[in-house]
């Protein structure tokens, strides 16, 4: 059970540790959704994003906006890359263009002032009800994808029919071992916790560079959902998590074809400008303190996601709608 | 200038900063020597040396120990490689077995009883004296190998005629950017000196990876002190510096000579069982909570050391009475 219902505002995410020293994530408190029978209709112009660059979770959601060309219906703002005790924080750099706010708490307790759980990213925000819809990165990604298809100005369904059963399947799978195993493995609070992490983790990229062999995605030739899912971790391993969250038994560069994989989705368009590499190691460095209490940067691995690959020897590919014309 | 002349016992390492950041190491306080010129005479049985498996400054003295064949002459004992505010430690599994004492600070104290500076190993105690002879890695290194050659058991020579000036350089430049250079990254109080010490680091890496390409020992085809003092870092690296440390811009085992390097040494006859690998990672990811507050130790890098390598179709190789008979 988290600690954070307190009242207390915190931007530790480890305090959400249980005796056993496992780190256990917060439930995200606002489900409601956009669509044609839900309580907030699809509308252009009428929602706005709030993502951080560094945050994995809003990455998938940044994926797709990007990739369906939702950025003229959809709105999208960035908070500070580092976190410190007061949360996610706006600036003059990167302000709040709707609100006159100084934290992305604010907004949540504009939401409901009753908000006493930790401010996260993304947050899916209804300009007009001035409220969050919605705060699952999960559910905001298929509500833009599904619903926000009729906004979408390319043709790009990335939960398409024939592969929805396995991409909920492998969303699902992704989840605990990777997307949140790196997250299991860095904020761990006992020896115990963070080795059962690491072993979950590295099981699952095994599993998954053999998966790859001989498929381009983890669907089968079709880029969906769940691929944006596990990008999200890959992009930011080999910077992040294999030093900051000590899972350092091998990098996403040294696998066969995860490494590979990572390229390929890397340099599809739409992908790369919602990379930033420098937001996301100034972040996992700088804000948590109690792992590297000297807040120092890395300089990082000397690896280039667009040196190429060969991923387009197998079947499938891109689709044709992102394609330059 | 060191602020550890203040008369604390610490095991921190670290506050040996100057005001920019920058980790400056102490200087080694007992300098005599062995020789038959010298205070102290060459004599087997005499002489002990306090080392920890963890330290790569004794490594280079136990494996010369060990190369040379001096383990009757010079006897050896280990302390605990975790270290804590006390500093190094001795325990049940690892006494000192010529006196009742706990840490290393109290041989410290009894061969110089106005000493206030950090207790470091290696420690070369002469048992007759009852006081330390020496301190300082390097020059133990060098007297093991030259005066102590009378008493080795194997016609080995680590500082060979008419390579001694290139020996010489050799352990020179590689101590600052590289021996010295991952402390230099790891320690840092700052981000310039973070970032100067891994510039100097992976410069003086790549420089020593070229010349490897075609030379199979540092100062060509004689296996040499420059050689242990490379190694002892080198095998430490990917376990522990590229994370521990942060210098993560690449791996040992991704250079394509230094890996080979590396592994030829570890599997050269003597070397292997100087390394302690269990000894070596607690050491640094449990005494240091400057860096690693919770004390995790990662399951590190999936290399193997005994893989095999092919730096044997290099001109030269180990010494001859290395070899198994």
């Amino acid at each position: 059970m988290s600690r954070l219902v307190e009242g207390e505002w915190t931007a530790e995410e480890n305090i959400e540790t249980n005796e056993d020293g496992e780190f256990t994530r917060q439930e995200s408190a606002f489900r409601d959704r956009i669509g044609p029978d839900e309580a907030f209709p699809v509308e252009a112009g009428r929602y706005h994003l709030y993502i951080s660059r560094a945050c994995p979770w809003a990455h998938r959601v940044a994926m797709t906006r990007s990739l369906k060309g939702l950025d003229d219906a959809i709105s999208m703002s960035l908070v500070e890359p580092v976190r410190y005790d007061d949360g996610w924080e706006f600036s003059d750099t990167y302000p709040d263009p709707h609100h006159d706010v100084d934290y992305l708490r604010e907004l949540y307790v504009r939401a409901d002032d009753g908000f006493t759980g930790r401010p996260t990213v993304p947050v899916l925000w209804d300009l007009q009800e001035e409220t969050v819809v919605n705060n699952e990165s999960e559910e905001i990604m298929r509500m833009l994808d599904v619903a926000g298809h009729e906004l979408a100005t390319r043709d790009v369904d990335l939960y398409p029919e024939g592969y929805q059963e396995e991409v909920d399947r492998l969303i699902d799978d992704v989840y605990d071992p990777i997307n949140n195993g790196v997250y299991r493995a860095g904020f761990a609070d006992s020896q115990a916790a963070y080795d059962d992490a690491v072993a979950d983790l590295f099981d699952a990229l095994d599993r998954y560079d053999d998966r790859l062999a001989d498929q381009r995605y983890l669907a089968g030739d079709r880029l969906t959902e769940a691929d944006l899912a596990m990008f999200a971790t890959l992009v930011r391993f080999d910077h992040v998590y294999h030093t900051h969250f000590k899972c350092n038994r091998r990098a996403i560069h040294e696998y066969d074809n995860l490494w590979g994989y990572t390229k390929d989705l890397y340099t599809t368009p739409g992908i790369e400008q919602t990379v930033n590499m420098d937001h996301i190691v100034r972040h996992y460095y700088e804000s948590h303190a109690d792992l590297n209490p000297k807040r120092l940067v890395p300089t990082g691995p000397d690896i280039d996601f667009t040196e190429g690959h060969d991923r387009d020897q197998l079947p499938g590919g891109p689709p044709e709608a992102l394609q330059d014309r």
